[in-house]
């Protein structure tokens, strides 16, 4: 098992939210697990593994256990992979989870999200656990089985915690930095 | 997550074992989660599926938190499903984890432990806890994801426990009877 | 078997070829079989199921043999999958046979290859043989080995044909209209 | 294309015949193409990889086109791979085409049809011709798309030929040695 002790996950810098509202966020997901999907609509590794993955993990877990996000993190290819080729792609692959335009960088073609998180490419999953808290990261194609598995202990944890805890943002393991 | 919280899973009564002493039993794995797998060489799904998640599973766990135990549960065709054949099935499949023959059934065609297990048919997946109880129980084909989930849930369940607590099969959850 | 003896294939109306010269056309390949697959970059069954058959396709036969062709025939999402996007889709999938632009119809979303050879939609793979005749059409998502057998068939036939006969079309099934 | 100019195809010897009568026989099937699958019941790429593709080439054509013949070649666990276990396997793998058991070798643990053929272990595809002659020949995993195409080669030729010309074995490419 790979659930590692993690720092607080950073806030999604998003300039559009498809299927879902415009002030969604991480923040308003406490107390849920969260599988987010950072990806590329033109990255086949992406299209071909990653979102049939986050289709399948969709529907493996109840929305009160686990909530699916996706984030567009184009570092490439800018100018195809724009907002309207995204809903393109949305409409077209059926898909129904929060999907997020990862904001563009500042001098730079990473956009924002992907570099607070430290991703290494697309696709990228995290875990997130009910504290927000970042457990689990892998680029490429992880295993069912071992994201399954991390899921599981993420979801066995307890839910609740005492506001001073979770401002304090300590577990039985160790503290984190607060956000 | 369908995790249970199960009954004391039955002693498994098992006439040879391939790939482990012949004393190998579930009393002897207590402290590690237990992946039981009950197949028979013949059942089409078993070879396609089964088999293949079991060597799955051994693969993506460590053997410190997962045991995969095999339980060859014959109810069709004994005469050509014997020990003999199973070893040859063996060696041709590279099978490494423990496989029990299952005791043939008194007057019926049902080996004796797929019966206390009240299994449904082969394949048939079960998860056993480290206090050795039933927590999950499937037939058929189990998708990787939930199955990984529920290995997580039992890995990340605290594995120390009072000698006393032990000997009254009791959890947070409740108290099973003894075995 | 489902080769059929067909009509004339109708010369490709393309704006912009990748991986080909300006002036490549069906012409050119007379005498040799092709395999023509339409696609657009956001239909789904054309990424996960026609695109990689049509690199199976060209990977399994000779250049000298048969050669892959695709054709963008964009009949929805025209803004965003244009001729900029199409580039960097076939440098992200690694593409490498001749891929045309199919022209945009008149007064209505088909464009024109697709209209002159009555797709279905995309993908469609087709099959011209030496003498340039449609041989084989399929919507959707064709069998390997149905697709391999009409293959097959074109590869035997005789490359060979009087100066005549090709002009006048003719096989020994029949006479077509010469283009 | 890999379709070779073959010779005359050994006579199968064979002990005994599911899914046939007692005397079928390759001689039988002359005018039809044939697809032979030899293969062990507790052989692994047979079970996952040749027995479904015999079962996709049964399903892809016409028995008038046609016919799937199996061959269980038997070189190694000998006791448990008998003609009992054998019937088994058929009912539950369910294969409706015929299969019949090769015949032991003499003092030597290649049965004989097996040898006749100089197959170099199981599963191995051939592919006979209307005339009855070996036109390809593959151990291990062929391709869909090239057996297909050697499939469609083979459909392809002309089905009749004059009575000397079988009797001589002749082809436009050459003479083989007559059975």
């Amino acid at each position: 098992m790979s659930v590692l002790n993690g720092a607080i996950a950073p806030d999604w810098e998003v300039d559009h939210w498809f299927n879902a509202e415009a002030d969604f966020s991480l923040r308003k997901l406490r107390g849920k697990v969260v599988f987010l999907h950072a990806f590329q609509m033109l990255c086949p590794g992406c299209v071909t593994h990653g979102i049939p993955q986050a289709q399948r993990v969709q529907a493996a877990f109840s929305p009160e256990q686990l909530v699916v996000v996706g984030l567009h993190s184009v570092f490439e290819h800018h100018a195809v992979m724009n907002k309207d080729a995204l809903e393109s792609f949305i409409y077209e692959y059926k898909l129904s989870f929060a999907i997020g335009v990862d904001r563009p960088g500042q001098g730079e073609p990473i956009p924002r999200t992907m570099r607070s998180y430290a991703m290494r490419g697309t696709p990228t999953a995290i875990l997130i656990d009910r504290q927000g808290r970042i457990r689990w990261q892998r680029f490429g194609r992880p295993d069912d089985l071992q994201l399954g598995a991390a899921i599981g202990q993420l979801i066995a944890e307890p839910a609740a915690q005492s506001e001073e805890e979770a401002a304090a943002g300590c577990t039985a393991d160790g503290c984190a930095v607060p956000t």
